[in-house]
């Protein structure tokens, strides 16, 4: 029977500010990084790998912390840990002291989030199936019982999500037929980076069209001037046809975000994402009904459940954009899905970064096999860096995600890469780039 | 010309645990802590100090946070940052990877709370001035400038401050001449902890009266039938006239907040503090409309200024309970305050822990003296444990903060203190109980 008899939490940095991938309104010099977490057995082989996700400074912040929510972990038998998902993560949230510093946000949340995620791994590796057929292994009341539905019986109760799950079955295998012969639609958002240049913009907008999106997200908000030219550029580009979606990473205040969007409304936006705070459901229930028909999208920064039970409640938003590493992994993800569900908003997850796309395409598959039902106004976000250093990279075709196959959650990071970005200590930080930058 | 020469973060806990002082329906074993900053500068006697306080495990964490925050600190002139203290406080929030472990959340708030703490109190101690009055002597559009007030436009314009501020400017000095003979009225939790027997409980509370408390609070929610006996109590010892407050600490969700309280109604509870998740605006404005004419206050879990306009915005409470060290200093305080007297919120700021109850005095009486001009609906918390670690403790007289008179912000322990309750390093923590339970 094996036991857990440790967890590694390594602090993992990609230097992406040097080449502006993922520069915005709001963060001009990310650099991607991953509290990264390894629970090691004594069983040859069983292991269980997750993360949570950052851009750089902090990530030793979500390091130590991580540390802290893990261990508990240590010396329980496998068994007991993956065989009571709901217990294990009511365990490690139920310390009352890390409680104070959140409740259900920040730091401490993402520690929780980067740790379950590697129990989720954990339990999926162990029964040999990919995380989203795992999940879809588990009988509704089971999967139930999983989740984390404190604060929100207002708007999704047990019964609920179990009669949900229940009417999503007998029409499942034709869903996952569908799903295996065309995959699941994606955005990209690697052409309209802020930091990118007019011409290397056009060139990558030119090179998605061919590849097959048929939407493509361009960030906005730092300067309105540059982004009209910007998305004259792409519509040019991009023909009438395309969908194209803008980020404005929460650079208005209300007023300002409203009168902003409506001019660049002729542009016929399909989205305006993060217009303004991301905490600020009243105020994206204004926006939203200020510049409709463009629709209102928001959650990468969605800080957990409560938040989105509120934005659902207050009609604040037309797409639900939650991230697999800022929510409590899967116990908490699924509630926000079923709540989705039940309001009529599609979910189309925030990835990108690193690691979030092999993360989220186990989301999409199990919500359209096995919640929603629909791929009606969904299509999941899709960043084209870092996969390299994944051992089970998604894979995208044609605009579209191709079904994971591998045991797990697609989680594991290259041992190499690991060792190499390792922060401060990896041979990249210590020798390439030098003390001088890596003093952080 | 002064420079600042280190900022040394030290995590000093103090073992309130062992005694059940703080005990709660949701913290049973709190360990008050303070992440306790200390701005050095080559000046003799110039220094600042601060602190965001937390309630035991993952002080470290908000420790190793403080410290990133305050680094840019270091080689500065204290000129530069005490004259420009809206631009210190900018430049601290302008680290968009800091940033993203939030936004304005979790433990990277708290740290720019205790850091910025830090600033205000060197800032006062400068000018020789208590805190409260440092801000008195500020021109409105000087105070203003030191406010956050982004995401705040549709509630709260610069407009909108100064004008507050320059209305109760006249009538100030026979306001602060009302406090100077009265203080500040207060209320007492210390009476009605949850892990205290009846009898205690019986003690305490015929003791608060005694002492002048016009104002008790006890808490509930933990098991109700034992709620109904400790109201009996308390109720039969303070009679009909001495208000009673009751707060849960956040274990309800919405539907059986509202059963609760409506039972507990019987009691004529003044206010219901906590009834549920810190976050959920909607639901507290739901409950609110439940439980009237019992008031709806919450506050201390509320993490920054976006969600209390959110809350005055949807009517959702009665009574305002801002944190000192949650919300990030006097930069954002300030703007939740304007924001409260317009829409006609008093604020009753939560107090305890450790060194909070030193802090608030200070927003208390200039709350009266500048911004609401009024005292009705108003009673600041007042615990009564922790002060003899204070160099400058609070002083609560017939159930009235005494209005304080030193320079600084109140919030510098005594050193023999903190070297003792350093952990786990500390005297305390290192020789009388041990490393046994030294291990958090």
């Amino acid at each position: 029977m094996p036991t857990i008899t440790a967890v590694d939490v390594i602090d993992v940095r990609f230097p992406t500010s040097v080449t502006q991938d993922g520069s915005d309104a709001m963060n001009a010099d990310a650099d991607y990084s991953a509290a990264y977490v390894i629970i090691r057995t004594d069983a040859p082989g069983v292991a269980g790998y997750g993360f949570t996700f950052t851009i750089g400074r902090g990530n030793d912040v979500c390091v130590l912390a991580s540390r802290l929510r893990a261990a508990t972990l240590v010396g329980l038998r496998v068994e007991a840990v993956v065989g009571d998902l709901g217990g294990t993560y009511r365990m490690l949230k139920s310390d009352s002291q890390l409680r104070w510093l959140g409740p259900d946000k920040g730091v401490e949340h993402l520690a929780l989030a980067a740790v379950m995620n590697a129990v989720w791994d954990l339990a999926a590796r162990l029964k040999g199936l990919p995380l989203w057929q795992f999940l879809a292994s588990m009988s509704p009341p089971e999967l139930v019982d999983t989740m984390d539905l404190t604060y929100l019986s207002d708007a999704l109760t047990r019964e609920d999500a179990i009669e949900i799950l229940q009417s999503m079955g007998p029409s499942r295998d034709a869903r996952l037929e569908h799903l295996s012969e065309n995959g699941y639609p994606c955005y990209t958002t690697s052409a309209g980076w802020l930091g990118y240049a007019d011409d290397r913009l056009r060139r990558l907008c030119r090179e998605a069209v061919e590849a097959g999106y048929r939407d493509i997200k361009i960030k906005v908000g730092a300067n309105h001037e540059d982004d009209v030219r910007r998305l004259t550029i792409v519509r040019d580009v991009i023909g009438p046809e395309i969908n194209l979606m803008i980020d404005a990473n929460q650079v208005w205040d209300v007023p300002e975000a409203i009168e902003k969007v409506r001019d660049l409304a002729r542009f016929a936006p399909r989205w305006i994402e993060e217009p303004t705070s991301p905490d600020d459901v009243l105020g994206h229930a204004q926006i939203r009904r200020a510049v409709a028909p463009v629709a209102v999208a928001t959650g990468e920064h969605g800080m957990n459940r409560v938040l989105f039970k509120q934005f659902f409640q207050a009609d604040a938003i037309d797409v639900c954009q939650l991230d697999s590493a800022r929510l409590a992994s899967i116990n908490e993800i699924l509630p926000v899905y079923l709540m989705a569900h039940r309001f009529g908003v599609p979910v189309c997850p925030h990835a990108g970064g690193v690691g979030l796309c092999e993360l989220v395409q186990h989301l999409s598959v199990f919500d359209y096999i096995a919640i929603s039902g629909s791929l009606e106004g969904r299509v999941t976000e899709y960043v084209d860096h870092l996969h390299e250093h994944f051992e089970d990279p998604c894979i995208v075709d044609r605009g579209a995600y191709v079904v994971p196959r591998a045991p797990g959650y697609s989680a594991k990071m290259l041992d190499e890469s690991v060792a190499r970005f390792t922060y401060p200590d990896g041979e990249y930080w210590r020798e390439l780039v030098g003390p001088a930058y890596a003093t952080g």
